[in-house]
């Protein structure tokens, strides 16, 4: 295994102290490994926080900070955190206006969350969640009862981030996480495996000449492998059960052409500049897109694509000011 | 070799085509290869150039924007753009008052961007040059005569844009150049060797159990091999030489920990930790940071390390507004 790393138990820890130490405007608790705001909201906004194992950064602390999340909580390496994190986080960013709980689709995640919304009731926090599940490779997997939460994830946090940070109620920020849910697909692929540092050696074997299609981001199986195809090919096994999926025809789209965490930018933007043509061909508008590293899953090559169809407002939504360590723009 | 492309000798073009197709504030040459804004600086205003090999994204097509650079030349990967195409971008981009050429000490560069200042000059650009060397590792090396030209490229060209950005002289651009080049050095390491698509393997074997200290950003050759160590101790390692380089003592810095293109977040951060940490026990104020992928070498897994000695002006200049896909913040 080579990873820049002291002892495979510090990495979460130590990670964490360079992302103290590198981003004051955050806060991260070391003992409970909670990052919220410095500077927290105003009063009577809703709060939102999110959360899972770790190993997909940006996501999901990089994504806290004005116009995007209030709180992460991070847990071990592809590890749910427990309930009792999610709860002192959701105590911790409450102003009085309620939590949205934006949980990938991971039985652990969803099991703990849902403990920890019941836990924050009883401290008379309003909590909903939006259990995000985009992922159109495959419905039941090793982790999930229903399809994963991948990509989508980091788009809805945006979007849902920005309703919150203008006021929106929390029953209308979580109808807008359903719609955003409803309206967005992802499809991965790898090149090569990810290496959780505890386990020490490659998650799965991948000879050198294929590729997996339909990947999760913990190096769950996917649908099926096959030989490594140009970067064309590989953008029509990606965009196409998507497609067939949800129909996107003459809808502005926001497009995420997002890589695993060991694939460098020149493959990103000529995978993107693959599908965007093959978008274009299908009658879909790109209206807004990412294209970089935002979901990852530790040391994997590959890369993943996610579609939102979008409306007025998730447009408008997105436009607005967001300043996170991920992402920022208009501040 | 695993890579999302499809022939290898397209890989440039169609990266660029995606560049081009994801940010329409930007307008892609894809016949000479050069990016520029969109929407050109206003006239008087001194212009910013830069370019050398593609593989090492965002830089420098990434730093095109408001703030930054006003136009970069890709030259093949790893390969020196010809002085004509960097002619034709100077003279793209020229305001009136001149353009300054940032160019990383590396033998093809040094010669192509000289030859296309003497093209301009006699179009009558007034053109001023800094060649970056700020890598400590070696002092000739297999392509360069003195040191090569690293990380501070990415710090200078932020520093130096916003100078032109307020409308500094060339002069006063080009000594602000000089300035931060002399007071900024880098180190670099690989825990694996990055593959040229072209070439169709890795540029050099590494076995799994060790690294490669000193590494540049092309693969060529460190100080030494070492059995793969803590991350502790390869912080040390990279630390070490730089201040034993430049005093940095006592006074501010502005400190880079970069990916070479395959590390993840996860790890980039905790090596930030370790130097951060070290950096202070040497008597080293951090001011600013940047942690992640800002000048790699393909699918290279390692880091590197810049700090920069800097002055009122350097932080003021750094703080102030940027607007490129690679960096973003104060817009």
């Amino acid at each position: 295994m080579k990873k820049l790393i002291n002892a495979p138990e510090d990495v979460l820890v130590e990670s964490l102290t360079g992302v103290a130490l590198a981003h004051p405007e955050l806060s991260v608790d070391l003992e409970t490994h909670v990052i919220t705001r410095a500077t927290p909201k105003a009063e009577g906004k809703v709060a939102i926080v999110s959360g899972g194992g770790s190993g997909h950064e940006p996501l999901h602390g990089g994504f806290v900070g004005p116009g995007m999340l209030d709180a992460a909580v991070a847990g071990e390496v592809f590890t749910s955190p427990t309930p009792d994190r999610v709860q002192a986080a959701t105590q911790a960013v409450d102003r009085g206006a309620g939590v949205l709980h934006i949980v990938k689709n991971y039985t652990g995640d969803v099991l703990n969350f849902e403990m920890a919304a019941e836990l924050a009731a009883m401290d008379g926090i309003e909590v909903q969640s939006i259990i995000v599940n985009d992922d159109v490779a495959v419905q039941d997997s090793l982790y999930t009862a229903g399809r994963r939460g991948v990509g989508l994830t980091v788009l809805l946090e945006k979007i849902v981030g920005a309703a919150a940070e203008e006021g929106q109620t929390l029953s209308d920020v979580a109808d807008l996480a359903a719609r955003v849910n409803a309206q967005g697909r992802s499809m991965g692929m790898a090149l090569t495996s990810c290496t959780v540092p505890a386990a020490g050696k490659p998650t799965f074997d991948l000879p050198d000449d294929q590729m997996e299609i339909g990947i999760g981001i913990h190096g769950e199986p996917g649908r099926h492998r096959e030989a490594l195809a140009p970067a064309k090919e590989i953008a029509r096994q990606l965009l196409e059960p998507i497609l067939a999926d949800i129909d996107v025809t003459g809808s502005p789209a926001i497009v995420m052409l997002n890589g695993m965490g060991a694939t460098p930018l020149i493959e990103l933007y000529l995978m993107y500049g693959e599908v965007a043509e093959q978008l274009k061909e299908a009658g879909v508008t790109i209206e807004r897109n990412l294209v970089g590293n935002y979901i990852t899953s530790l040391d994997m090559a590959g890369c993943s694509l996610t579609v939102l169809k979008a409306d007025d407002e998730m447009l408008r939504l997105w436009d607005a000011p967001v300043q996170t360590p991920g992402l920022r723009w208009g501040v």
